[in-house]
């Protein structure tokens, strides 16, 4: 698998990734980025990450046999409307949002029958953003998940799967709406508790053990990156916040019962769920 | 400050912890540990963090001119009872309990005037336990909370403070209520958090990435530990379960009135307060 121009469009740390990692295993003859802001074009292109860098989105797609979208949610389904008419015949075109539901369902609208669409999520994400912070094997090992939608190509499924396996992903394919489920409870869910955490302790984060800064690291993600997920995931995240709270009234009643023998199962389930998760 | 004899009540993290640095130190010419296993005390006394192990409480702090209880929160307030008969005039007594008004009210009940109590609390803890897990330098820039009550005698307090600053804390002086409160939601609150995430997971947890893990690892701590947490600290960890359930709830309505302004404002205004803790 060789494309002749892949087009990233978003310079940061997923698209400058890609990019570094789709070089290194020689994956393409060229490699155009593509975002808002010179600054960092300039940058990925310093760095390797990109052959050339376009403040214009028609240059940047015209012509490719793969886009890649990396920027946040509400951006990639504006921007596919934007590039659709420009793509060529033939064309795949893949993303690395963190939702995707609402991401297949408007970007599949967008584009024509002779454009190719399959949704990705590689789970690689940091507290972190830019393109200073990309790195070649951000990916290694990574798990990306695949959607598979009706209106999916399994030809294009199959290519757009290799291309995430080639720059080191472990690949899994779901449907949206399964993705959109176990990420609401594995990722947003634990994102918000974290950002809730650290607004209970703001009055005493002078006391902050690592325990803390471990706990609530993820809480200096990006806010637009973050409200983009919360507001294109609703339905799954409600249901996990939901669940969340009766689960913490559960712990809140053993401790005002001084129910100790219930309070050590909650515990030791947890324990026994979360070093299983170690090895 | 050099003390003849220090006995060490609980051969592990913790205590073995500080039998290595005060050795380290110098600050003892004996260090006797016990507990209820022969294997930590042999283990304890290879990797010489004690000089001699016994099972035997009162050979342990006859005589000593400091005594560290590094046990569970109810065995600290059970062996305080246990061993009162058989301390010395004069002989200094701390802890390393992560809750403070119970045990402080406990311990200085059972003991006589001509014993001083100072209780202590280094933020040193992990999910890991054991003395395999001890090292000299756990405390180095670690704070330590120590309390001072009614009862507390300055002299006792000031030579504990030396003792907690000599094996490498930062040391601060708070009342236990004070310490609770403050702990309440910089400690006890988080791990109840991270346990309930493991728990909503619980079906997925093959997906999880690097933000689980850090979010959750505190998870894996010791169900003992935590139980007698809880119920010796019930009415902050409440307030703090409460104040964390209503603005879960907050965020719960933002993202389901679909207001995008309010959510971005949550996640900077953590994010301002989690980045600033990072310095």
């Amino acid at each position: 698998m060789k494309f002749k121009k892949i087009a990233i469009i978003g310079a940061g740390l997923i698209g400058g990734s890609i990019g570094l990692a789709a070089k290194r295993k020689g994956l393409a003859r060229e490699i155009v980025g593509v975002c808002r802001h010179q600054k960092s074009l300039r940058q990925a292109k310093r760095i390797k990450a990109i052959d050339r860098g376009t403040l214009n989105y028609r240059e940047a797609v015209e012509g490719a046999d793969l886009v890649i979208l990396a920027t946040p949610i509400s951006q990639i389904i504006k921007i596919a409307g934007e590039i659709a008419p420009y793509l060529k015949k033939g064309c795949l075109v893949t993303d690395a949002g963190s939702t995707k539901s609402k991401i297949v369902a408007e970007v599949e609208k967008v584009f024509s029958g002779d454009i190719a669409f399959v949704g990705a999520h590689p789970l690689a994400g940091s507290e972190k953003r830019g393109v200073s912070e990309a790195r070649t094997n951000l990916f290694k090992g990574t798990l990306c998940i695949l959607t598979k939608s009706r209106k999916t190509k399994l030809a294009a499924l199959e290519k757009i799967n290799s291309f995430w396996q080639a720059i080191g992903c472990r690949v899994i394919k779901l449907t949206p709406q399964a993705h959109d489920q176990i990420v609401a409870v594995i990722s947003h869910l634990p994102h918000l508790a974290a950002v809730q955490l650290v607004k209970v302790g703001r009055k005493n984060l002078n006391f902050a053990a690592s325990g803390f800064r471990d706990t609530t690291r993820i809480a200096s993600s990006d806010a637009e990156v973050w409200s983009d997920i919360c507001l294109t995931n609703k339905k799954f995240i409600i249901q996990a916040i939901d669940e969340y709270i009766a689960r913490l009234k559960l712990m809140r009643n053993l401790i005002s019962k001084d129910d100790k023998r219930g309070l050590s199962l909650e515990f030791k389930t947890a324990k026994s769920l979360r070093d299983a998760l170690q090895k």
